[in-house]
């Protein structure tokens, strides 16, 4: 045992000064959201496996991987009451959480508590966070996991609504139903919020019910797999839930759920309430510069988040270098030439943001304040 | 001289076919646009200048680059009374053609002869393409220089309408303006295109005439310099003028001209009229494969074409694995889950082309059929 | 468990669909090395480790990171007697390797059955393969161990010499050191094959013995993480061991090794007998074209292997367009201009290829024969 | 005239601004060469055409070109005596200096006015820099125009000497000839440097006779064309000149050229005295941290310089994490592992640096000194 630790000590500590080198470059994988006023922004992926369930990693793995991607927390959720056989791997399921929560220690990364109670639909699957003992949620009663979970003072999130039991008659469509269960579950404080996106699926359903019934906005990877087995980390990012947080500490993220601070990054999309959207969306796109070249305003724009906004014209000028709708990618600098006719000291540009969504059909119209230097 | 020929049969003959290799990568630099059903697509750039007037290139540059950016036909067009001093170029404003003319010999590129009629607004700046001898047109009056050049049966293009002469009053504010005059020329058959687009600059009331007045689109560089300069042709292409052509011919292009089948290719806009940038934009996104699993239709697109599409969903069912409008990159393959609900023989996926324009604020809807396998 | 299974159905079917688009793009990482003459050219990786002993990853990981990069065989090679606390992961030492085959089952992979036997030096660590029961390998006196792996037929591998036990007094210095020991396991058979290249590390002190003792030169990565976290796969290449096999089967990988024909492919390097690296650059280094452009041969070579060559040149011609020495990149088709003097038929260049090693301090030299077109 | 600079003004204004972001992008492929001990390192370029001769650019295109790539110092040398037709363009063989001076003027590109002495072999063509009027040098007798460009002052390079006189009856071969009449200009002080890099041509016999007679050693590209069509300069750079100058003036660089402080930087190689390459290599790869990590040395070194350095050990230690030859990429920050076998307050690496040239066969030798920290 020691000897192993000893051939690391060797072996391992130039490569690991190596792979710190490398680890520079994959800091350029952090992929940047602003802050909002008041509050925090962070990163959060809510939903993931390791082999202590049906995943396929060892959960210190998720934590270099978060950390890999600038991540701010992480909850590792596995399958409670299903996973793999007894003869590999000893069914402790507080046991990821234990792990990953050493090996984060001192790194910054917010590691949470979690478990996936998994039932056939209805319920389906419901992640708890912030539990304190997740073997106790093991039994075969799903409304018993419910008031453990309960008891432990957990936050729910109903699952991938889209997916069904296929021990019943209806097959998959992707059409997420909603039962009399989950109304119950809503009433007793069970669903507290909803994966509007796991993994590659947008959940449209999911989307509408968090604004009909105030739940938190949730996106998350489900990951099973080591994460470069599904994201070009190179040029994606994975599904992420922005989290509006007042402190980088695990009872601020609670809080910030309970009070449903929450948004999705899902590729280039960003999914919330606009009083979060709207701010994010002044915090990423900058005004650096307002001159006039005789009297065309060249107003010099710069996108300072990892999203590429699709921008169309809303306002009453049109643009002498733009046509009605365009893209600003990600990190970019840009001057737009507006014709505003005359020389103005202040003039408003006018914008839908038409990847940035405050219901599945609507997007965020804002407007971008523009004084003259 | 002829020494200087045999050097180059040496030293470069050797360069050259080093350069042939370089010229494989910049094969891929040529941008793919399909053609459409009893059409081809012609990429062309009708206004072009050098060094016989205010460029900075001698004119077999504008050939090789041409061929470089894998372009149809160019059209090289000298002011006409204006340019570099006696002193260093004679003016003879039929020598770049006949230059780049030779050049081109041989490689496919349609080389057209043209000038630019270049007076103070109104009517400022004109292109007149087919010209049989640019040199007659030198004169200070601009209404023999039009009649000369009608005589001569040439096609008449107003140039950025949106640049304003400086010895008026009224300053530039990239708003273009129409004279009593240019409906004097409109009628006498001396306005048969507009620039849409010149260079860096999108000009929405010279959209708005040519609809209205039933013009030609032109989009052109307007380049002076090395293109490479303006343009980083790795990631860019140059603005463009997409001919829809019977034939790959000087002729051919003349006759869709005049019938007024033209759309401009500007950064990743299409700018055109319907008849046009649907079939477009239906042989550039093709449905490669239809299929059911379980019952979420995963339909199967490839994007044919050099131009990124902004689409937005505008039929009756939702996706799985996107959200209402998203971005389908220049030559992407990539899959739609199509929650139809129910497992379906065909059914259609209707869209908004957003970043394709019939007019400067309607963009494409289109429907595709998909019809599973 | 059905349900879990159901839900991989349809969540994970297009997601399987997509990932077979992503694999796509993998399949250009897989990094080429061509065959020699009688020979295939096997990609193989004897030496990783899963959650089964340190590992960090499920045995089905090792799987598809291989299918990715294009390798022929691997071994997992668990340490036998270390590992995870039994109240995690059961101590199966056959697991991994069941689970991994049956993951490999029908893709090509060939995986082999083995064991790290794991003592403090010496003798040190060695991997045993082609084990049938590895389990039986558990025991606390390394004589044992190596013996029930003779009786198993296995083939022995000394891994990382240059590792010495700390609870020795001499320090780890990175130089290997012979013991009596390694002369008995030698002449017992027990000594097969040597690490020349592990993980990072490039023993110098291995590749003089293996040439001296006729062992197979081994390169392996001792992977413990997901391979992503160490290397860089789009631009690098982990170490591999080259087995230059009759047949694609694992008994082929068998009697190549018990012959000696292997080579270690390492970052740009390739290391191993010139019998075996003179026909491999032969086969990578490709004459495509010769002619002469007045009293100049061109010679047109392609470098159709994944790896940089550095040529030095070491034949009776200077060259018009190069230097003394220069890289040949992976891919790449380029000209060479070199300077007879006058017109041959046919002429020789020669070459140091100071990247592929035939001893610690000797590399290959060889003879490109050009015959004129 | 006014209105094309007023039309300038608007319609580029804004484009020059966007313009002056892609200089921001163009500003990294300015390649990077330190300086030495006493001397600023000046990277230019002393031959190349413009249309007033047969180049195919005019003259301020040279000086954008400089400025992108980060040259210091260009000289634009039109042949003396041939070009294009006096039908096109006037021969003022001054013109493209004046042009061009004026067009760098404020930007700190310092502009060399020169010319090129065209004349068939023997004595070939010779290369006039910091004339003070070139179209005195227009003659068809050659003698005449080296003593006018000796009157002058001139510094005197032979270009391309392996370029021979097509009208001999000897071929071309790519093999320099010495002839009397070199012998004869070399006494005469009329010969004091020789291109031994023009374009893509390395001149083995050049390097040798710079370094027998003691001439200035010269890489010039002799473009013709815009530079983007023969050099991708996003991953290449043009041949240059290596001027060791006392300050960044023309003055600077003539008392430089004049005491032979140049060498040639060609594709990854660096030609020239060792007195040159050797502080060059220093000042390009520095040390930036030895540390003990048991008895392993741990090297951090930095490769400041744009050029990749092919390091072959040539010292008593071998190391840990690499073979004998190995590349050190441009801008790259690499580790390492050297086995000292015990721990050593100071030590030494040598090194042949592969790609250094200080003879046409021989490559620097070189130590670098490490401290223990």
């Amino acid at each position: 045992m020691k000897m192993m630790n000893k051939k690391v000590s060797v072996l391992l500590l130039i490569l690991l000064s190596v792979l710190s080198a490398v680890n520079g470059q994959e800091k350029s994988k952090e992929k940047q959201i602003p802050d909002i006023p008041g509050y925090i922004t962070l990163k959060c992926d809510f939903h993931m496996h390791t082999v202590f369930s049906d995943g396929k990693v060892w959960p210190t793995v998720r934590v270099t991987e978060a950390l890999n991607e600038g991540l701010d927390a992480i909850a590792l959720t596995d399958h409670i009451g299903k996973g793999k056989p007894d003869t590999d791997v000893i069914k402790n399921l507080n046991r990821a959480f234990e792990i990953a929560a050493k090996e984060a220690s001192g790194t910054g990364l917010i590691v949470i508590r979690g478990g996936e109670i998994t039932f056939p639909m209805p319920p389906g699957h419901f992640n708890a966070l912030f539990l304190e003992d997740v073997q106790k949620l093991v039994t075969n009663d799903f409304s018993l996991a419910f008031e453990e979970a309960k008891k432990q003072d957990a936050f729910f999130i109903w699952n991938h609504s889209n997916w069904k039991s296929p021990n019943k008659k209806w097959e998959q469509d992707g059409i997420s139903i909603w039962f009399d269960l989950h109304s119950e579950l809503l009433d007793k404080g069970m669903m507290m919020g909803m994966e509007v996106v796991n993994g590659m699926s947008y959940n449209l359903e999911a989307h509408r019910w968090c604004l009909e019934k105030d739940l938190a906005m949730i996106g998350t990877t489900d990951i099973h797999q080591p994460i470069s087995f599904e994201y070009d980390l190179s040029s994606e990012h994975r599904p992420l839930t922005l989290v509006f947080s007042k402190e980088r500490t695990e009872n601020g993220i609670r809080e910030a759920l309970l009070n449903r601070r929450t948004a999705v990054w899902f590729e280039h999309n960003l999914i919330g309430k606009e009083e979060f959207l709207a701010p994010l969306f002044h915090e990423s796109l900058k005004v650096v510069k307002v001159i006039y070249r005789e009297q065309i305003a060249e107003v010099v724009l710069k996108n300072e988040s990892a999203v590429d906004f699709i921008l169309e014209n809303d306002g009453d000028y049109s643009f002498f270098n733009k046509t009605n709708i365009f893209v600003v990618k990600a990190g970019e600098k840009f001057r737009l030439g507006v014709k505003t006719g005359e020389i103005l000291d202040q003039f408003s540009l006018k914008f839908k943001v038409k990847n940035l969504y405050v219901s599945p059909e609507e997007c965020l119209l804002t407007e971008i304040s523009c004084n003259t230097q």
